[in-house]
């Protein structure tokens, strides 16, 4: 999913009858969670949150963040378009480094003063600022700040205790390390489910128990993320398509064209450092 | 002059022994004076302006702050990268409107108790924020929505009253308001002289006067100026080259690399608004 706004803060308090599936954004999102979630998947993990914690995904990292149908799942949302955010900051600020891609999420928990207050300053922002204006923007960089000191101050404590993780979600979280390791393979649930000695219905079902996603939809969504990072680091088109094991163009421009939004190219285009130029005598 | 830094705030304290020339920067600036000034170029006026006022320059407006030499020229001064700007605020947010090269620039009167105010908090900024962080950014915006509720009260008010204009300033901001109308047609010192029937010594002594530029400089910043605008309407370099008077590609190439830093064509490439495409099916 391509984000295009600057920012977006959100309150929501809404049931998921259809949760959305495992995907990835060009954005750094925030979510303050005010109901335990029992499946909550960063990267290749799912695990249950415990309320009031402060989950930090950095951009193009897969999630889901999954609720029982029909209980109320209540949160703050807050997404930051990555571009965005590094135009604002200018390059090599060193400023939210958990902005940058390379950073992996992370789960924090609040104290109950800490969760009482940000949620304060989290509501105080919402009423006042119902649309865009220069002290919004005042007000948005200074929640920020408060955010940021909460989340730095949480990672060098390493208070990241809250998730648990039961035996079914432990067995998915393994068959996601698996995928992850062999995303340049031919996958298959049938290979995947011999790979652990599973019934092939039996993984199916666990899977979309977990992330309500089959299986082919993590691998798909992981593939065009490595062919994401691929072309950015200046790999061809051609060769990415080939290292994932794509049987033709057409094939990986369709794919990649449906995962992004954009073609190949032009994801290349806009993601790889320009080779840097002497300077002109 | 290419800015690069996202903005820059700065006071200062000095003479202007050797000033800069009249120019033009991809920035909005805006001056808070606290010295009078007895030459102000704005676009094709000079003029004098007094203490405590606020001039806004929009980007690519010809302008030049001049004090007497060794003396004391105090100032508060402003830039802020028009492009990063842009990018912070979206699209056609409408939030200030003078960082839009259409607008004029516009020189405002603060009150004795606002420009207390408006210092004290400027001082404020610039102690509390020597390197870039996220509470910087917040106080930032902060002092963006103050300036800008002053601007926009000032301009409805129209107390624009405090520029002065002297007799010679008079004659200068005639002959800059002729060269602005004939920038595609030859012009020399000598037939602009002929115009206004005056000696083309005295002419060039009073314009260096005024603005501690030769007649030649002005000429040169308005036509890049100009040739800039026609590019980003999306006219092709060689009918700008032509429409300028220039007789080679050769000689208009180095003359606009020389005066804003790149060539014609990355100048078009970068500031033309593509073509807006059909969505595809």
């Amino acid at each position: 999913d391509r984000i295009d706004a600057p920012y977006e803060l959100a309150y929501r308090n809404n049931g998921t009858s259809s949760p959305a599936r495992p995907h990835t954004h060009n954005a750094l999102e925030i979510y303050l969670t005010m109901s335990d979630l029992p499946d909550v998947l960063l990267d290749d993990t799912v695990s249950s949150v415990s309320k009031g914690s402060l989950i930090i995904i950095p951009p193009h990292h897969v999630h889901q963040l999954f609720n029982q149908k029909l209980t109320i799942y209540e949160r703050y949302v807050l997404n930051i378009n990555s571009d965005w955010l590094y135009t604002v900051l200018g390059a090599g600020s060193g400023l939210m480094p958990y902005a940058d891609p390379a950073f992996s999420p992370a789960i924090l928990r609040l104290s109950p003063t800490g969760l009482t207050g940000l949620c304060s300053q989290l509501d105080h922002y919402l009423q006042l600022h119902p649309q865009p204006s220069l002290s919004a923007y005042a007000d948005f960089f200074s929640l920020l700040s408060i955010l940021d000191s909460r989340i730095q101050h949480g990672l060098q404590a390493s208070s990241t205790g809250q998730r648990s993780i039961s035996q079914s979600q432990k067995n998915i979280n393994e068959v996601m390390a698996f995928i992850n390791r062999h995303l340049t393979e031919p996958l298959t649930l049938e290979s995947i489910a011999a790979e652990f000695y599973l019934n092939k219905d039996y993984l199916g079902r666990l899977f979309k128990e977990h992330t309500h996603a089959t299986i082919g939809h993590y691998i798909s969504v992981q593939r065009a993320n490595l062919a994401q990072t691929m072309l950015a680091e200046g790999r061809t088109v051609t060769e990415v398509q080939e290292l994932l094991g794509f049987s033709s163009y057409a094939y990986f421009f369709k794919f990649f064209k449906k995962m992004t939004g954009i073609s190949p190219s032009q994801y290349r285009k806009d993601n790889t450092m320009p080779l840097s130029h002497s300077p002109s005598p």
